[in-house]
């Protein structure tokens, strides 16, 4: 993770390595479609492990579900190469919260793709939408605001 | 493809049927995002089948291009269960068109999920977008109007 | 599952229809080596559905783990195509049963693929092999049985 | 790929690095099982890399094809993790070889998973099986020298 990384990504509080595989390529002979949603949420869970999120939903049974996603393709990546693919969350809503994702080919050094993935904080063993906790508003919070002021 | 199928998917021309792998589950047991694009692209491509395009792409060099997609997720799939996934082509514009993508549990006889895919039309000898050609625009017309007449 | 299938099948208890997805080519345009042990997975799976063994496994905490697993590729798969997959248990052992594989594709008419899997039979909670319970024995061995007087 | 391996590693020529990603594990909670032999065939890429196959296949189609391939399953991998993947030929015969691939996990410092891969050298034009080129072959046993002096 050390080390410097794209300027489009400054802003990111989480930036993590992901090496494209060649198996991820497709008959186009360029890295599938549904590979750079992997990416967004290897970022995305990584962002979440930052907040403790998921260790808190062991214990709670409140946890993440995801409501939407999306992704514009910018170039199209290809084997050999490797991404750095950002996660930062930029709303959080009553019981929802939105994070962008970014992929930087790191052999191109262009944005590959972006996206965003809206997270609902959802009551697993209740089954419904809960609020989003304030301890999580403010972790959440505290992880943009120091990413902001590097 | 044969019998009825559940009223939503109604106006779509192109309906294929996706068995759920288990293996397609992840650690909270539901069938993982980038699933659900696999699942989309399935019926694109059958849809991009009916027009002859991926044939044609041979001989011309022209082709498709995804430029962005995106999923909105209604509720969870999981193994066992049966997919119809919907492609219909709702816009075309000068060097692109959309598809409009659902996808219906078989055995919820709900819909799980439903996106949109924006295809541009590319020349990939050129490397460059190109016109979507008028013979492409006219079958895909008609293919729509076939399916609105059922 | 009906209708009439490969003599290549004809022993084996449990055969599934497969479609092969346009993404699951790789570069080479030829299904890639990892999707034929989604394809195993998938009959695998199918097979112990037969057995009522996942559901026992909620209740019990024993249930299958995937020991080794092998693959020979006969030719290769390429879409657009279907793929029966069949599961048939070929030996049980104190703690494990072997499962034989076969790919067979229905636009050539001909074995794909064949493989084995080794399947442990596991206590999950006490996190130790256990041997393989009379009744799945049983249920194995009538599964079986069946499936040769057809 | 820099700074000290497992041991078990130390005879690999080629080694690298594979973050686990959170949604390669199943509903088992463990990196799903053909999730392995994706791990196995990057190794083996980068191994065919160090070759230069994949780029001289352009230019004389010749190239490989993957003709059987296993697993053995030791451990089984979470997320978060990082997996050490080796790649090491073993044996080369008339018109194939046999790689030898290792997946060390470095959260657990224990061999996870083993396996082999035999890799026929094909001649794509002419749709048959060629002898292992004298060069291919020189440059192989080069690479496993070397690894073995280190």
């Amino acid at each position: 993770m050390g080390g410097p990384k794209h300027e489009a990504l400054a802003t990111f509080p989480v930036v993590i390595d992901v090496p494209v595989a060649w198996g991820e390529m497709d008959a186009f002979q360029h890295v599938n479609n549904i590979v750079y949603f992997r990416y967004f949420e290897n970022a995305r869970i990584a962002y979440l492990a930052e907040l403790d999120f998921l260790c808190e939903m062991e214990q709670s049974g409140m946890g993440p579900i995801l409501a939407a996603t999306n992704c514009t393709f910018k170039f199209p990546l290809a084997y050999p190469d490797t991404v750095w693919v950002g996660a930062k969350v930029i709303a959080i809503g009553d019981d929802r919260f939105t994070v962008r994702h970014l992929a930087v080919s790191q052999r191109h050094q262009r944005v590959a793709a972006e996206g965003e993935a809206v997270i609902v904080t959802f009551d697993y063993c209740g089954k419904r939408k809960i609020a989003v906790p304030t301890a999580l508003r403010q972790r959440i919070e505290e992880v943009e605001r120091n990413a902001g002021a590097r």
